[in-house]
């Protein structure tokens, strides 16, 4: 029989984006069946999830919902919604971890109030000053972690540091990468590269390295995230929210063009038949359902951002990161390295 | 009969690359058949291009060789070959245009040598504090042009301003655009986002917006590049190269994708073969000979620079682009847009 404390148990915010209560609970469900003894509290419309959960029930016995009616909506400001909506799904969810033993959020909301309540509530593991928004990326031989994706939109030193000790936790918990390698993104591979606070902070990971705390590769340049030249990538968030949406942006639009060109005659048309299944595996491969995950991390708890139109695969994909980072102790180990670092500096 | 004046005359640097001087060649005569009164300077080994010259007839009558044997090499340090290597083809070529009537420059060899020595030589066209390099890139519309893309690595507001309007003035003379609009990269749209700079710029920008120099669209993020929201995206050289290396990464990281998936069965290998069509226009799309030309703007004359390993079709499409600049007059625009600009600032 399951100890309760066994359970491993994420708190959902279900209003406030796109995605249905029907998406959110179906791929709830998905990601329930794959993972052992998860449990979810839901902060949404009591009615609503309960009639969605009907559909569900195994699902249904292994969840609690509190019902919220307040709302925090896309176009809200992080900085008004601190104060007035104390009621909304949002904030109970992360107000949760502090009052009941959920271990992570996950929210299809506004990233700004999300990051900016999970913050405030949360607050930063250790000694760290900045939370990042990570992500999981394709690259050529497989998947890479990046960060941060647009938390902090200013270069600085120290920042960038603790992204490589977060990253580092990250791919090792989520890629299953022992020692994994760690990049600074630059404008080209030679030590000479870049301005001074890339210049400062490179030294630094290279004494990091030396002792033994991360596995540093040194600068790396844009096309090396999607050659998988290193597992880890760290780069300040305006840099590193550029890079994203012009990937995705290059992605989406080769995509577009490809499917115009297999329409464009009867013959390229036979040939999509037939190269449907290689298609769909290349589809696969890019799906932005599983890859648009904002992962916040360096806080007191995993919070994930899933996309605001994010359907019910995306919502699995995400549930089932955040099973893996709670089972996997990602804020331990962190905290572990981030201590590490601390005391080598002393 | 044509006038020699009539002539459009371009300096070539055919040494220090892994571009042979046969595609070199190649790639010449085919713009020079495509283009009425081209006529080339070519600067290198005098017995090589006279040996890859037989085979072009026409082209033979319409070039001067000026024989040279210094190499600037690709890993020569810029602030060295400024003082060591001025018998380099590189050199003389650039000094051609203060010394002939060569009117532009095209070379295959060390970006940042090339950029020095021209900046050097040349100087900067007007007011215009520092030259940039820009990109034509494809869209899902068609193509538009990016600055920087790594020239001055420091983010400063009247460098992306500069960066507007010599963007304008390629638009309107490479892609035939009327009025082109004009995107200030940033990690959102909304008003608020961005630092100082991009702030204190985007305000800059509307002014001149309002004044009728530019057509300013606003900040725009890395996926609106390849949506092709606007005809002109600036931003710093730092941002710029990020973005433009990891969009090239993530197409060449699809492409191998797609080939292997329609390698990987019997029917996927009939599909890629019904639609070959398909795909070799996808390919032509994204043909990164035809877009990883850089164009450095700003300076008293146009320098274009081919990727180290231009085949012939990139060193035909290069000088192609020469031929339009000089054609179009784009530094009459560009300088003639500057000082309305400052005109306007007194």
């Amino acid at each position: 029989m399951i100890k309760k404390s066994d359970l491993i148990k994420v708190s959902i915010d279900t209003l406030g984006s796109e995605t249905s209560i029907s998406n959110i609970i179906k791929g709830l469900n998905t990601s329930f069946l794959r993972n052992d003894n998860y449990f979810f509290r839901l902060f949404g419309s009591q009615e609503q999830l309960n009639h969605e959960l009907k559909k569900f029930s195994a699902l249904k016995n292994n969840v609690e919902i509190i019902h919220c009616d307040e709302v925090i909506e896309m176009n809200d400001k992080p900085s008004e919604v601190i104060k007035s909506k104390k009621n909304s799904s949002m904030f109970r969810s992360i107000k949760s971890i502090l009052e009941t033993d959920s271990q992570a959020i996950l929210s299809c909301g506004n990233t700004g109030a999300l990051m900016a309540l999970s913050l405030l509530n949360l607050k930063t593991l250790s000694s760290i000053k900045r939370p990042a928004i990570a992500s999981i990326w394709p690259n050529i031989n497989g998947e890479s972690i990046v960060l941060d994706l647009g938390a902090n939109i200013k270069s600085d030193s120290q920042f960038l540091i603790d992204n490589a000790i977060l990253g580092t936790s990250l791919a090792s918990t989520l890629l299953k990468i022992k020692n994994p390698t760690v990049g600074l993104l630059n404008v080209g591979r030679e030590e000479s590269k870049g301005n001074e606070v890339l210049q400062k902070t490179s030294q630094e990971l290279s004494e990091l390295d030396t002792k033994g705390l991360i596995n540093y590769f040194g600068f790396i340049e844009g096309s090396d995230i999607s050659n998988g030249v290193t597992n880890v990538v760290i780069t300040d968030g305006f840099t590193g929210n550029i890079a994203l949406k012009t990937a995705e942006g290059t992605a989406r639009m080769i995509q577009t063009f490809l499917k115009n060109s297999l329409k464009s005659s009867l013959i390229s048309k036979l040939g999509a038949f037939f190269a449907t299944f290689a298609l769909s595996s290349l589809k696969e491969k890019l799906d932005p359902r599983v890859h648009n995950c904002g992962i916040f991390v360096g806080l007191n708890a995993p919070v994930i951002k899933c996309h605001g139109a994010s359907d019910h695969v995306g919502i699995a994909y995400a549930a089932d990161l955040l099973y893996i980072l709670i089972k996997g102790n990602v804020n331990d180990k962190i905290k572990n390295n981030i201590e590490k670092k601390d005391s080598d500096y002393i």
